[in-house]
């Protein structure tokens, strides 16, 4: 298996050399060969050829069988006139991984890292299916002058079928509850989207559907996070509520996503940034890469036994008491980036 | 003083009932004459007439110093051809309330009411400003076939500059920090509405100015909701973030809201819904529609005594441990919408 590996900025580099040293502790328990290219991406990619995404990085995500990255992004690039940002909706883009999967997990006995009261979000354990390579960030037209700017939402009933469809997949391996989010009372697009949930909802009679209103679906992430099991939205609403939703775990620094294409190699990346503040001081949390790691085994490998070994091991260490700062509430054993990962490995 | 009276849907005709009731308390008090004249609006309106927004409707309220709206909209009217909802847009298009303020605070002493911890919520007091007649809701072209749809996204610098200013007005006699909310490593939109925001801001050199993604945003409102003073937005953006940002208080059933224009009238309403499931059964919490009255005083009539008497009312039934069911948390004294209303009054 061929993996391409984007360490990017930040504590990018960090937390990807403690997936690798993850991985190669599978690679040696299961008896697999993971064969690993590392590419420049992100603001590093900027610095040192002027292009977040240069081709030779992206032909090597194409030619792979997945990409991990780690993650871009800074105040250094901030006022540049090509920002890392845009290196990963083109990497997106290019690799046409639609489908971006988020879980969204309270931790057994990690209750109280959030800022809910811990009786709100005790069991939550719900997924985004977020739609990742249309909408508005991507439609056309897109223009600004000195008076004027627009941008264009706009979907294809393709677009939308296909994305909705991972979501019910996904559902009927969970507890088989698909909550749409739209806007479907004010926006054209939003309708089509409900029409095609609709009609992707009959061929799986067994899975419950709702359909929510984005405005409605912001709320009951937070008064009623226990809730959901798959939630399934476009582009920028699964960014907004996606980035919301996490935060109710308290521990934004430990979760993963994968963002899949329809055959080609899946993107796993952890959710948080590139946190320039503490990168290189060891106090990065390794988690979120390190269940990224897991979730390309599952998805893109299905290595089933080795994802669940890796979760399994992430869950035990955080039992045993391990933290890194992100997660320590003054109990436990405070550890840093390495001894984390020393841990899990 | 001519007030149009929408009344609406649900639970709309008894809170605004309550209302006018707290406002007939006013006009006893500090001598004033407030006219009053009831249309039909939303679902109601559509049953009677087949329009959500009768000529009729919007010829009082154009021709009115303000508008007091109870809610719209309900399941009865879910399928139809046209929906209460489209008669607020129009409603709002038409008056020209391009700015929507909303306070967002929790009351000391009803802490425990929110699904935050209560040390995350104390002292939590800001106002949203959301631009309310343009953006994606409004801008052409917005079609759908078969096959795709499409929304458009436009702003122009002068919608920007009208509302941002109002922001900074607002700001200035508050704690002077103006949060501006947009998704500029993306949307053309957003960055010509922080080019506005940093154009205003040079005017207003006495207040802080901060820039964060929407995304970044949605975090922060639940990890942080103290560190807002005025948050000011696009349309859906503010849709989305106000809505989220309302569950913080755990008293949705409590909050006002005031769209204003330029000269013309403004239109106040209770930010909660409609809630056909309890409409006739004296559970409805009036204090967000009489808090709206409170806004209609002070921002409309420029009566800021009489806004603050109504607030402190408010307050002060609070204080004493009058609760409706929506905020009643086990103790204190259970009233309907009635007993609250004469409380209050
Ligand atoms: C960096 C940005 C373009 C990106 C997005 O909005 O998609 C990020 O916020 C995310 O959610 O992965
Ligand atoms: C009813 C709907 C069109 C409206 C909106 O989204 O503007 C409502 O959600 C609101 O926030 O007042």
């Amino acid at each position: 298996k061929r993996i391409a590996v984007l360490p990017g900025d930040g504590i990018g580099p960090e937390v990807i050399k403690g997936a690798l040293q993850v991985l190669d502790g599978v690679a040696t328990r299961f008896g697999h060969e993971f064969e690993t290219i590392e590419q420049v991406f992100g603001g590093a990619a900027i610095d040192q050829e002027g292009n977040p995404l240069p081709d030779s990085t992206l032909k090597t995500c194409n030619d792979s069988d997945a990409v991990l990255l780690g993650a871009v992004g800074g105040p250094k690039w901030d006022q540049g006139k090509v920002r890392p940002e845009q290196g990963l909706l083109a990497l997106r883009k290019a690799m046409n991984v639609f489908a971006n999967v988020r879980p969204v997990h309270v931790y057994p006995g990690l209750e109280h890292l959030s800022p809910l009261k811990s009786n709100k979000v005790k069991g939550a354990d719900f997924v985004f299916v977020r739609e990742l390579t249309g909408g508005i960030y991507f439609s056309e037209p897109k223009e600004r002058n000195e008076k004027r700017a627009v941008d264009t939402m706009s979907y294809t009933r393709e677009e939308i079928t296909r994305i909705v469809e991972k979501a019910y997949e996904l559902a009927s391996s969970r507890r088989r509850k698909v909550t749409s989010v739209d806007k479907a009372n004010v926006l054209e697009t939003s309708k089509l989207w409900r029409e095609v949930v609709e009609d992707v909802a009959k061929k799986y009679p067994n899975i419950e559907t709702e359909h929510l209103l984005v405005d409605y679906a912001a709320m009951r992430m937070i008064s009623n996070p226990t809730s959901f099991d798959v939630v399934v939205t476009e582009n920028m609403f699964g960014d907004i509520l996606s980035d919301e939703a996490s935060v109710l775990t308290g521990s934004l620094g430990m979760m993963p996503s994968a963002s899949l294409s329809e055959n080609g190699p899946g993107l796993y990346e952890p959710i948080h940034g590139s946190a320039p503040d503490i990168a290189g001081s060891g106090k990065a949390n390794p988690i979120g890469m390190i269940l990224s790691v897991a979730m390309m085994l599952r998805h893109s490998f299905q290595l089933e036994k080795e994802a669940e070994a890796v979760e399994l091991a992430v869950f035990e260490t955080l039992q045993a008491g391990y933290r890194t700062g992100d997660i320590y509430g003054g109990s436990g054993t405070l550890v840093s980036t390495k001894e984390m990962v020393n841990q899990i490995h």
